[in-house]
């Protein structure tokens, strides 16, 4: 019992503090972690999207498959982020001498999830691998004399982080010690407040109800995702005042949107109220992904500053978010709600080639220049001309054994390839080839070209 | 002296170290690294591309600027490592308990340049933080049952690295403790050694004779990189026979491409020669960037095999390859070479926008409706489209300064942007927009689709 007291006040604790719960990936969810880490186990074997190892517990290596799906989900979010967001991408260090978390709190509330670096050298010079990117965002926004013109100044970071979670509880995707988020944070006045807020939340409905989708179906529910609000808990720091102003702003904010909403009182951090996202899995049992949190201790703790119209200094406030919070947790997610049938443009295997006889050169010929074009290799190495910047390129194989066509049909299904494309006789005569998807049946027919753009428009369209 | 002389030989450790002197960025070129420093960082200040703070040495702080650099010439690698040169991603853990350390050789040779981790709650696990790749990349090849049939094998990797590098000898984005590679290793067997060496080249030949260009022009080069290959040192590890066999094959190779090389003698790793690519800076000083490492002792150590055809065991050999080197250091020499002047393709300050009388409400808000256009915004938060997946969005600014046109050219082309776009009253009228580079005066006049497309051309092409 104790062990397990331990346990729940070191995760409340690191709910609790700074961003922490906005990267629930990283903690929370023991109930609810077993049944999609097994989900994600069992596909990652299959589609060998991961690995781990004892060498670095917690550490996840993706293979192949996972880095194209990982890093499709980065290429994703930063796109969204930029240019409909306002986001500006920086790329910040891993670890950071000591003082740095102490001024951050972070030594002194969460030292033990945290792992110490050490030179080896006779400095021996102390650091923190850092959890969050927080306080390297704070170094950033100091570093210039800020103006009100900056503001909102929006600030996103795909940072490798670190926490030490206890060995024990290490799973898959789900318990993990290294992970990555799509962090940000936003510096405001107080007056920006209600408008980032608000377009938080509509990155959050882009997200979970109009791209991603987690067993909206099967639960029948007519939302997608779940909205919690968590008030000023027992213990808190600040203004009385200001508290009451931001929970009301929150509030006012969720009942303009029109969408369901529960509060969950006394909840909240202890430096803000905050706004959780969580969805379903296929047991029924929610998770939290995306967070949205008010924190105005970080910009007391690092004297961040800017310099209003009236030519005073101002306390910006600080919103940290993340729509998919952690990476691994939210790619686990995905394979608990999609059971490894991944949409499109988010599969490592979007389609198979199969010719009718492979003892026909033509059908193989055939077969592996149309995988060549789909895929938009450039092997010549002769002709040094670079791959193009921003081109496509499919994840096609060519199933090349002799095995009879209903075989490979069934076992490319079977393996969750998105089209089958087969190449006989009348293909090659036509250069129209039969292509269909592993649900439907029916075939169509179309030439080269026109199935690199029907993949084109899938994957611009996260379809 | 005996600081020095100590200074020497750990340097000279490094660089005899497995791949180490892949990683010349991370040390090493003490003589020239001032230069180029001081030309990456008076740039760097003007145009915001990093900082670096004490709180964390010899980590950079990638700065929206830099980290649209960062990110361009990541994206450049990928597609030609993916698409053309047959590389799958993986993304490897940044911790690895001792133990990996101590069975690659790390612990034994490198320790002082490493950063050891520990956990800080009651296990105080003891981990290294990697200073290379190549032993994360041997898990995952031991990780399967490997066959003939998957070689040559070929991971790359871009994961942050830290190397201990003593504090005084710090400098920007030449010498830092942070750093990330365009890391790749090849697992081969003996007879794919020199079909894998060749395209190794023809990508070095594809960096630095078609898309990147060091200081070609001013030092009359007749080619825009030379090529070392250092052979066995006096302290070797292995067969005399595969040092020889390896020597000669690489001595071929060179020969049969036609360039000019220099052999430098007994300046091998002591696992194997190796083949170094060196640019000069503006000051004709000599920099390694690419190297190509023959290893056979690290598929030892980590007791490498695959099946072969006879249903016997063998040992693979690794290649160790990067053409960028350290994407820090290559953006270092970047700098120095363009002094500012970035080609589009990677300019942070691609156009700036012109109205040519702040005061006249349809210039500006021509000028405003063309940098949404070019920057491919999607601003109306009322429409949930996604931004499209390999969408083109461009660095576009307007000046809306009330200051002269001539005077907001100039500036404009002080701040070395690539194209200035002109609208007054004939552009407004006509939806023809005068536009020109910061070189030449001339003007042409393109519509909103035309400079999209024109600009598109540019940064596919890696112009």
């Amino acid at each position: 019992m104790l062990r397990r007291n331990q346990i729940s006040l070191k995760n409340s604790v690191k709910v609790a503090f700074y961003s922490t719960s906005k990267h629930a990936a990283a903690g929370a969810n023991k109930n609810n972690g077993n049944s999609v880490a097994n989900t994600s186990h069992d596909v990652s074997v299959k589609q060998k999207i991961f690995i781990t190892d004892p060498i670095s517990p917690g550490s996840v290596f993706f293979l192949p498959n996972g880095a194209k799906i990982f890093n499709k989900l980065v290429q994703f979010m930063k796109l969204q982020q930029e240019h409909k967001f306002g986001f500006k991408e920086v790329i910040t260090p891993i670890i950071y001498r000591k003082s740095l978390w102490e001024q951050s709190g972070h030594w002194e509330n969460y030292k033990e999830d945290m792992f110490k670096v050490e030179g080896q050298d006779i400095s021996k010079e102390e650091y923190g691998l850092k959890p969050m990117n927080c306080p390297g965002h704070c170094m950033i926004f100091k570093k210039f004399d800020r103006s009100y013109h900056e503001l909102p100044l929006r600030l996103s970071d795909f940072s490798p982080l670190h926490r030490n979670e206890a060995s024990g509880a290490l799973s898959g995707l789900t318990r993990v010690r290294k992970f990555h988020q799509d962090d940000g944070h936003i510096f405001c006045t107080k007056e920006q407040v209600e408008e980032e807020i608000i377009k938080c939340l509509k990155m959050v409905d882009l997200c979970y109800s109009r791209v991603f989708n987690f067993n909206k179906s099967k639960n029948n529910d007519s939302s997608s995702y779940i909205i919690k609000l968590s008030t000023r808990p027992d213990k808190y720091i600040g203004d009385l005042e200001i508290w009451n102003h931001a929970e009301d702003t929150l509030k006012s904010i969720l009942e303009k949107s029109g969408k369901k909403w529960d509060i969950n009182e006394g909840d909240g951090a202890f430096y803000g109220p905050k706004i959780d996202i969580l969805v379903k899995d296929h047991n029924n049992k929610t998770h939290q992904v995306a967070t949205i949190q008010l924190d105005f201790q970080l910009p007391e703790r690092f004297n961040l500053r800017y310099k209003d119209k009236d030519n005073s200094y101002k306390r910006p406030i600080m919103i940290h978010r993340a729509a998919f919070g952690s990476l691994e947790r939210f790619i686990a997610m995905l394979i608990d709600s999609n059971e490894g049938k991944w949409p499109f443009w988010l599969n490592p295997r979007q389609a198979m080639i199969i010719p009718v006889n492979t003892k026909i050169k033509s059908h193989v010929s055939e077969s592996k220049q149309l995988a060549s074009k789909l895929r938009g290799e450039s092997a010549d190495l002769d002709d040094l001309t670079p791959v193009p910047f921003n081109s496509f390129h499919f994840n096609v194989d060519v199933d090349l054994r002799s095995e009879p066509v209903g075989y490979r049909i069934k076992d490319a299904i079977m393996k969750n390839y998105s089209y089958l494309i087969i190449i006989g006789d009348e293909e090659v005569e036509t250069g129209r080839y039969a292509i269909r998807t592993s649900e439907d049946r029916r075939l169509q027919h179309l030439t080269e070209d026109e199935i690199f753009d029907k993949f084109m428009k899938l994957e611009k369209n996260y379809k």
